[in-house]
This record gives structure tokens, C-alpha cells and sequence, in this order.
């Protein structure tokens, strides 16, 4: 921890709305002091820095947060695509996550903490289990994560999930110099019945944590569902009582006018996951809609075995130009708005002050570096981002005011040995 | 020009179609001879090779081929965006394009190469104008192109800019150590009428090239044309017998069942830019559909004023991931069958023998390297390069035989001065 001076760099907080005109200082600087913002805009007189970058050349902006992941999936890259959904989850997925055991979830997760870094993420919201492997990851990396254990209601093990849910919580909440938060993780309303959500809010309520859950992803839940209670997913979360409590809704694809109602009256938060839904063919979500109305949508990547990569910046660029084509408007969705997405309402999704630079915030930045052939000339930063940027143009990251890559070399990571572990393990979920 | 020996890599031809189990040689070698592939698998015993490249842990695979763009619209890149179609091109892009001057176009062009060599392209289809100026950047910068002056039938120029087409390729056409072929560019059917086609073909006839037009790119364009001709732009087009002709059809997004069976009939090739008819919210092609007909359908980026870059890489990405969602199925456009849009049916798509590895072939070559955190673990290399693999994974660019790039670093173009002079000149055309 220390006081660091970026200065001369392209200042894009984030922090005023398109309407407002959006908001770009150029040159800029920013002054980091411990794990917060301290000023932006010029340098205030007292502020003495230990370290100094220069960004000149360079867009200085919030970090990518990232809404929704199974980090540990990296595991299964590529290894099943193409296929139809239940093909693919009953033979190919399943079959490999029964093998996983804990330490892969830590590799997993560290190779995902480690991509994440390189492409400017610098918070996720994670869902899946051995948790405490994950928690390791995301402490060791350097990346700030929302971590929750994936909870099945249906399942043997229902219970006791609540139970180890309880002690993760209990034990990694406010962890990594306050890097690491906690949600519950009830998988969906189709593998968590009311009677075990009623079970996840009274702890919700105990331990004063969110709920992060999948809502309507595929057109097969709505109909089962609606089969089952005779209203939507939305509508029975609702009538539970479940948003009540904060609440990270992943998909929200197949949702009603009705349900979106819901949704803005609840302040639900939204995790939108473009690619995987497309890659799935789970269908388009009503994003524009859901912006018009004021819900917080946040992107996500979702699990690699379904995007296949961890990239927010691919991430925004396929959300503003799914919604122009899936709409037949070209003004749909700006890239100030993908932007925003991205990072501010990322932030507010996870309820984590992060995703904008002001004063107070945590000290999540990133620069993108513009002196690169995509990136001439410089006509307008955010269209770049949104749509010229890649990963590799992420040139620094910053988490809770630790340099955490610089010139892109990762200084948290031994790469020879994750990619060693990682084939390791990867060889041994697929042999037999 | 050298013997080139690139071993130990893992060599993706691209030769064998999926039905046939596509090819992967893990480890292979390939040899270049001069600008042709020699040999791949194993190394000829009386070939010597002046140059080794090891290519352990990388793919080596066709350069991309890109089969549609306006290179010098880099100039323009992000200038105008999100905004609707008449008013982005009326207000925006045809006032800027009036003031380019012959110098910009090089500029453009070259600043267009460098990215395209950047991200693994090495031919791509080009349709603008000052076409000796591209010409020479085509030339200066080692990539390979297709050229074509476009052709405005409607405008005042129209019948100079045929003499200026047939100079041109009378010029270029296989200069640059055959690097560069040319075609001739009538715009589109909307802007060259019957009658200026028929000048058109005769001039394709005299000099024997192909044709290169934008065809049923909106669903306004395929309104007008039956408004005024009472059929498609394909029936018109074939009526007129354009199609005697070979042809690359850009976008073709709005076509019906009877077009695409004039399209097969007539092996007229396509262009598909799913980037761009999404940000300019066009439509969404039937290429599912066109490559079960057994229509040749390369990919292409359109001009970086509605991308905004030049990546073949995400332009596979979008086709494979746009037209799952779009027809409700996961199973639609492979990973490898957007790999043989980008490489093979790229190369059949401009006549040109490049988009394989094979004796014989064009040493059109790239390496990716796999030892980055998103294409980790190896389970499967096609979907790592189409679903997690970005740009700066290209390690290493030959172009004829030639080394353009290696280590990321491309030998041809001098970049402070590029960028400084795409600053100046970008600068220029904004002014006033």
C-alpha cells in the first residue's frame, strides 16, 4: 500500500451519466492512497507519491467488473462445444465437474484471476464450489472477487451446502485486505424449491449477505417453471420473498414486461451474459428495454466451457452489437452505455464500491494503452474500447491500490507453474 | 525470398473438410520454398532449409483471408457511431470521404495492413478509391489484396472511373511479386444501373478479372431495387448477367430462398460481415442456410468506420456465436466451419490459392501462440482459436514467403511515422 501518482493519462471516470455528457479529462491525473481514490482531475497539494506512472498515451479508467463466472471452469476451456444444451451439460460437463476435486478449484481459479487480470477485470462475482480453494485464488492473484458457493436445493447434499455455505461466509467475508465478499449462491429457482429458498434467506438475513442466482436463462426453465407454479421465475422469486434481500439475478433472458417490473421495483441487479447466451443459443436478453426501464445491468462472461474466454471488453462489444441487430436500431446501446455497464453498474450489481473513479472509491484502475494500430486515430475513446479495444491493450491493473500488472507482466502469478498445473489437471479430468 | 522450416508446431491446414475429420498435425513440420508451400508433415529429405522457426506451443495455420473492406476508412475509425444509418453515412462519412485526398488513402491503407498483419490477415478484398495509393501501401507493407476501384454509376464520374479502373489494373494487376490481383468494383446495384453494368462486364471481359459489389446489404436497398426493377438485387443481377462473371457478393443479408439458389446456380461467392450488419444493424445473413446450398461464404470486416477494427478473429467469433442465438440452436456454425470461412473459403472466395496449407499453395502463414491464460487448458485447438483467442495470440506473419511479422513485431511499416501521419491527417478531416 502506498500513494500513487498516474498522471498525464486520458481520465475516463465513468462517474457522470451519457446524459450528463458523459465525462473525459485529458491529460489527468489520479492519486491512489492506500486502497482509495483519493482526488482525480489535478493533484491535491499534500499529496506526496511513492510511486509514479506515467499514462500519457493512455486511457486511465474504473476496472472491468465482471458479474457473472464459474471461475474454475477454465478448467473445461474448449473442451465441449457446439452441442445442444442438455447433450452438453449431461454428457460432457457434469460428467467432468463429478471429478473436479479441491485443489483444481484452486488452480482453476487461479488461471481465471490470472486471464481476468490480463484483460482489465479487476472484480467477479463467482459462483461455484470448494469455495475456500477459490477464496485462496482470488487472495493469492490479487483480484477482488463476490464469491459465493453454489447451492442445488434438489440435490443430497442441499443441506449441508447451507451449512459450508455458512462457515465460507463466516470465515472469508471481508478477507485480503477487503478484497474477498461473500453471497449465497442458490443455484436457480428450477434446483431451489421455496421451502429451500426460505432456508437461503433466513441466512441471507443472519449473515447480511446478498443472493447471487441464475433467473430465466433458458426458455425451457420459464416453461417448467410456469408448468410447476403457474407464474415465471421472476414471479415466484418474488412471491418467496427472495428480493426482499439484494439480489444478483444472472440471464434474465426470457423475462415478461411484468417481470421487468418486478425487477426495477426491487432494485434486482441484472447480470447480463451476452456471449454465453448466444454461444448456448438460450436467446437475446431485453437489455435496451431493461436500461430504459433503470434496472442496473452488469455484464458477464459466464463459465469458460460456454464463451469461451473471460474478456469483458469482447463482453461489451457483443452487447451493443447484439441489441442494434436484435432490435434492427443502430442506436441502441452506445458504447458510453456498454462502458458503463462494464464498470459502473457492475459495481452497483455487486454493491461493491468499485467500477467508477471518484474520490472514496476503491482503487480499481486500469490503463488501456491507445498506441496501437486498432486504436488510431483518436477520434472517440469510448467507441475504441467498446469496439476496436482487445484484452492485450490493458497495459496496467491496479486492485485495492496494488499494482497487480504493469506492462502487462502479472506479478502475482508463476505462470510456468499454473500452465504446468493446469495441463496436470486438465489430462486427468479427461483420461478414462 | 528463403527455404523456410517451421517445426514442432501443431499444423491446422484447413485442408480436409469437417465431414472428413478436418486435419490437426501435432507435432508437424512445413516447409516454404520461395513464395509456395513445399511440403508439411514431415521435412523432404533434399530440402535445406536458410531459415528455422520452432513453433512449439503454436498453431500454424493459413494466414485469414478478409473478403471485404474499405482499408483507408481506418482514417474515419470511431468518428461516427451508434447513430441511424442515412444520418451516420449523410452527415458523417460522406463529408469526410469528400475531403480525402490521394495521400490519406496510403496513409489509411497502410495504417489498415499493419493492423490487418497484426491480427493474422494476410489477403484481404479491398473497394475504395485513389486505388494506386492502396496499391502501393498493399505493396510497401508485404500483405496480399485484392483491389478494386469502386465504381459509382450514378455519379458524374462514373464513366471516367471505368477508364481510371482499367488503368489501374492494367498497372497493378500482379505487381508486387504477385501480391496484388485486382477486380473491378461496381458499388452496388442501387448505384450502377443495368446499363453501366453492361460496361462493367465488358471491361471484366477485356481484362479478364472478377467483380467485387455490395449486394442486398439492407432491406431498404432490396425495396428500392424491387420498387424500380420488380426483383431482387440477386435476379437483377443475374439477369443482367453479372453472374457470367466471377463474383464476390458483399453482405448479401437480405436474399431469399430463390436467391441463394441463383447464388449457388452461379457460384457467385459471398462476403460475410456479421460485425458490421450488426453495429449498422443491417440484418442477420441466412449463412447457415447458404453453406448447406453449398455457397462458397467468406467473412469479412467492412470498413473500420463500422466495425471498428479489422480482426478476422472476432469476426469468426461473431458468425459462430450471432447465428447459434439467431436460430435458436447451438450447433449452427461450428468452430471449424468459421475457421474455413476464414481461411479456405476466404482464398476460394477471392480465386485465389491461398487459405491452406498444401504443396503447391501460396506461403501464406501464421503462427498462434497457445501459452496465453485464455487458451489454456489444450483441450480443443479450432475452438480455442475461434470462441478464446484475441489478436495479440498471432505470433508470427509470413506473406509469400516472406516474414512480415515475428514475434509481434512487423518488420514492413515504420509505426511512429504512421501514426503520426494518420494523427495530422485524421486531424485534417475533422477540422472546420
Amino acid at each position: 500500500m502506498a500513494k500513487i501518482l498516474i498522471k498525464n493519462g486520458i481520465l475516463l471516470p465513468m462517474a457522470k451519466s451519457l446524459q450528463d455528457g458523459g465525462d473525459l479529462y485529458f491529460p489527468g491525473s489520479l492519486c491512489i492512497e492506500n486502497n482509495v481514490i483519493r482526488a482525480l482531475g489535478d493533484v491535491p497539494q499534500d499529496f506526496a507519491a511513492d510511486v509514479v506512472i506515467d499514462a500519457a498515451g493512455k486511457v486511465v479508467m474504473p476496472g472491468f467488473v465482471n458479474c457473472h463466472t464459474h471461475a474454475a471452469m477454465t478448467l473445461l476451456r474448449s473442451y465441449a462445444d457446439d452441442l445442444p444444451l442438455m447433450h452438453w451439460l449431461e454428457k460432457k460437463i457434469w460428467p467432468l465437474e463429478a471429478k473436479l476435486e479441491a485443489e483444481d478449484i484452486y488452480w482453476g481459479t487461479l488461471l481465471a484471476c490470472r486471464e481476468m487480470i490480463g484483460c482489465g477485470t479487476t472484480t467477479f462475482a463467482d459462483m461455484y464450489f470448494f469455495m475456500e480453494e477459490a477464496a485462496r485464488a482470488v487472495a493469492d492473484s490479487g483480484i477482488r472477487a463476490s464469491l459465493s458457493r453454489g447451492l442445488i436445493g434438489v440435490a443430497p447434499k442441499g443441506e449441508s451446502a447451507l451449512e459450508e455455505s455458512k462457515a465460507f461466509i463466516q470465515q472469508w467475508h471481508g478477507k485480503a485486505n477487503g478484497r474477498i465478499t461473500t453471497m449465497l449462491g442458490p443455484h436457480a429457482p428450477y434446483t431451489c424449491p421455496p421451502d429451500y429458498l426460505e432456508k437461503v434467506m433466513q441466512l441471507a438475513e443472519d449473515l447480511e449477505v446478498g443472493i447471487h442466482i441464475h433467473v430465466a436463462e433458458t426458455r425451457q426453465e420459464v416453461e417448467d417453471i410456469n408448468r410447476q407454479y403457474g407464474k415465471s421465475p421472476v414471479e415466484l422469486l418474488d412471491e418467496v420473498g427472495l428480493f426482499q434481500f439484494p439480489v444478483l439475478a444472472a440471464h434474465c433472458v426470457h423475462v415478461s414486461e411484468a417481470d421487468m417490473e418486478i425487477l426495477r421495483e426491487k432494485n434486482v441487479k441484472v447480470a447480463h451474459n451476452p456471449e454465453s447466451n448466444m454461444k448456448l443459443a438460450s436467446g437475446i436478453a431485453p437489455v435496451p428495454r431493461m436500461l430504459a426501464e433503470g434496472i442496473t445491468v452488469g455484464l458477464g462472461t459466464d463459465g469458460a466451457a460456454s464463451n469461451n474466454n473471460l474478456d469483458l471488453l469482447e463482453e461489451m462489444r457483443s452487447t451493443a452489437l447484439l441489441h442494434k441487430v436484435s432490435q434492427e436500431d443502430p442506436t441502441v446501446i452506445s458504447a458510453y452505455q456498454a462502458l458503463e455497464m462494464a464498470t459502473k453498474y457492475g459495481g452497483q450489481a455487486l454493491g461493491l464500491p468499485v467500477g467508477v473513479l471518484a474520490p472514496g472509491k476503491q482503487a480499481d484502475v486500469i490503463l488501456i494503452d491507445l498506441r496501437k494500430p486498432h486504436l488510431q486515430p483518436l477520434h472517440d475513446i469510448p467507441a475504441h474500447i467498446v469496439y476496436a479495444a482487445q484484452a492485450s491493450d490493458v497495459d496496467t491493473v491496479i486492485v485495492n491500490g496494488e499494482v497487480v500488472m504493469e506492462n502487462r507482466q502479472v506479478k502475482t502469478v508463476d505462470e510456468e507453474q499454473l500452465y504446468a498445473e493446469i495441463t496436470k489437471r486438465a489430462g486427468r479430468l479427461v483420461s478414462e
